[in-house]
Parts: C-alpha cells; sequence; structure tokens
C-alpha cells in the first residue's frame, strides 16, 4: 500500500510542477498549437516519470501477492496428499475393530496407526475434537437422536467417522450422531 | 528475456537521440556550463525513460521468479508428508511378514497398504525399481555378496529397504544387496 500512496504524492506534485510552465516571450504566440520543443521534453519526462512511478508500485504489488501466495502454498501444501490418505487411516480403524487379533497382529496395526498419525501430526494435520458440542464447521450431522435431562440437545452422541483439518482448513469434517 | 533485450534496444535508441541535440544559437555560448531549461528537461525525460523501462523489465524478472518458484513448490509439495509417512509404509510391511495371519487380517492389512500405495501415487511418489542395474543415483549399497557367472557385477542381489521418489526427486534411495 505504501508504493500506491507515494505514486498518488509524487503524481500531484507533478500536476504542480506543470503549472508553473508559463511562456515568456511574444514570439511562441503564433506557435501556440504547435507545442516546442521545451514543452515536448517536459511532457516526455513527465510521462516516463508517471510511467516509472506506476510501474514501481505495480512492482511491489507483484512482489506482495507473490509471497502471499507462496505462504499459503507452503501452509497447505500437504492438503492433497493428507486427504488421500485419510482414508488408510480409516481402513486402520477397521482392521483393528476386528475380532480376535492376536496381540502380535494388534501391535503391528496399532505402530502403523501411531506412525501415520505422527506422520500427519507434524504436518500440521490433526484429528477434529467432537466430544462436546456440536458445531456444523467442524461436524456434519448424519442423525440424531432423542436429547434428555443427561444429554442436552445439539451435543454429540457418537461419532460415525473422524473428521480431520489442516491447521485451521477442514481436510474433512466429523460425521456425527447428535442430540436432539 | 525478452524484456531485458527490449530494454537494451531502447537504451540504444536513447543514445542516438541524444548525439542529434545541437546547439543551433550563438548565444547560448556563454551558458554552457549551466545547462538550459530544454537540456533540463531533456535530461529528465532521458532519465525516467531509463528508470521505467529497467522497472519494467525487473517486473518481468519478478513475475516470471514467482511463477517458476511456484511450480516447483506445486511440484514438490507433498515431500515432507511423503517423507515423513514412508516408515509407516514400512512397518504395515513388516506387519505383512508376521507368520501365521489369518485371512481377514492379511486381507485388512493389504487394504490399508494399496491405499496407502495409491494415494502416494496420485501425489507423483513412487517406488524405486531396484531389480536390475545398481545405480548409485537411486540404490544405496549396504552389502556386497560375489558375482557368478548367472548374477553379474554391479546387479542387484536383494532389497533390503524400499526406496522412493516424488517426480524425479529420490525420496530415500533403496537399500540394497550388490554383487560384487
Amino acid at each position: 500500500m505504501k508504493g500506491v500512496y507515494a505514486l498518488t504524492e509524487e503524481i500531484k506534485k507533478e500536476d504542480v510542477k506543470e503549472e508553473e510552465v508559463v511562456e515568456t516571450t511574444e514570439e511562441v504566440v503564433e506557435e501556440t498549437n504547435q507545442p516546442s520543443e521545451l514543452e515536448e521534453a517536459q511532457a516526455r519526462a513527465e510521462e516516463f516519470e508517471n510511467k516509472y512511478l506506476r510501474a514501481h508500485a505495480e512492482m511491489q504489488n507483484i512482489q506482495r501477492r507473490a509471497n502471499e501466495e507462496r505462504q499459503l502454498l507452503q501452509r497447505y501444501r500437504s492438503q492433497d496428499l493428507a486427504k488421500a490418505i485419510l482414508p488408510s487411516l480409516d481402513n486402520l480403524e477397521r482392521a483393528l475393530a476386528v475380532e480376535g487379533l492376536t496381540d502380535d497382529v494388534k501391535k503391528g496395526l496399532e505402530m502403523v496407526q501411531e506412525s501415520l498419525i505422527h506422520a500427519l501430526k507434524e504436518e500440521g494435520i490433526e484429528e477434529i475434537a467432537a466430544d462436546g458440542e456440536f458445531d456444523h464447521n467442524y461436524h456434519m450431522a448424519i442423525q440424531t437422536v432423542p436429547a434428555d435431562d443427561e444429554h442436552p440437545a445439539d451435543t454429540i452422541a457418537q461419532v460415525f467417522q473422524k473428521g480431520y483439518k489442516l491447521h485451521d482448513r477442514i481436510l474433512r469434517p466429523a460425521m456425527v450422531v447428535v442430540y436432539n
């Protein structure tokens, strides 16, 4: 913004300068419709000064936009791969829920699950909390059950599928059952 | 590059124009050390034209660099998360190698493995081939075994740990045993 501001200031100054240019000799009167060499040079100087100031301001804007874009790209760079990995996490959970797993297998599965969750967390991806109040920004209600004295309305009764977010961005909402 | 080229051309033209400016009256002789109003305006015009052309060329360079950087960031955006996920794939393989898995568990593990490999592949991450000639760009030799008639030197005998690449970039080399 500073660049654009400075540009406006400079243009104002230019306008003032031009007004100060006054013809001083009588001979030039007959040539008023044809600009003198001096007037042409002055007009050219002004034109390029304005062009330069605009290019300079635009350059700063381009630089600023490029920086903002780079920061966004960096911050959300893992979004696509993370989204693609969520089904593997779901599959892992389903595998862990199978009855009659031996301790070895269970331990192996849990190790894979932990290392996946750890990898995601390192890149800013975390499970969305879904154990209190229902929030339509984070949760998707797929079913409702009647509220009662112990379970007030608009609280979460059950999580059908976990939700995940990358920093402040939702990768997918948690699918929940809500008291109503 | 076109912008910089155009700039050089313009500056050449400017130089020529300046040489054409010749004093035509005798009265000005005594003022030679003090530039006339016209000369000042011409110098200013030239100065700002050059400044403008340089700013314009620089603007194009900034834009080009920003585009190149954005493309690189896009292309390798999944690098960090992918690297962090590789140990989970290793753990999965170890879990699948355990003796006496039931068919259900095996199927579940394979499903997780397939979905992970699929997710990585969608983002450009693939296993490094390690079944032929040894290539130090892709493979790391951790052990050697004697070559013989059927196994020529510098071919891979065994893969200890799979390697992975993201497009053309190595995430980690394959750890291999090499015939020597």
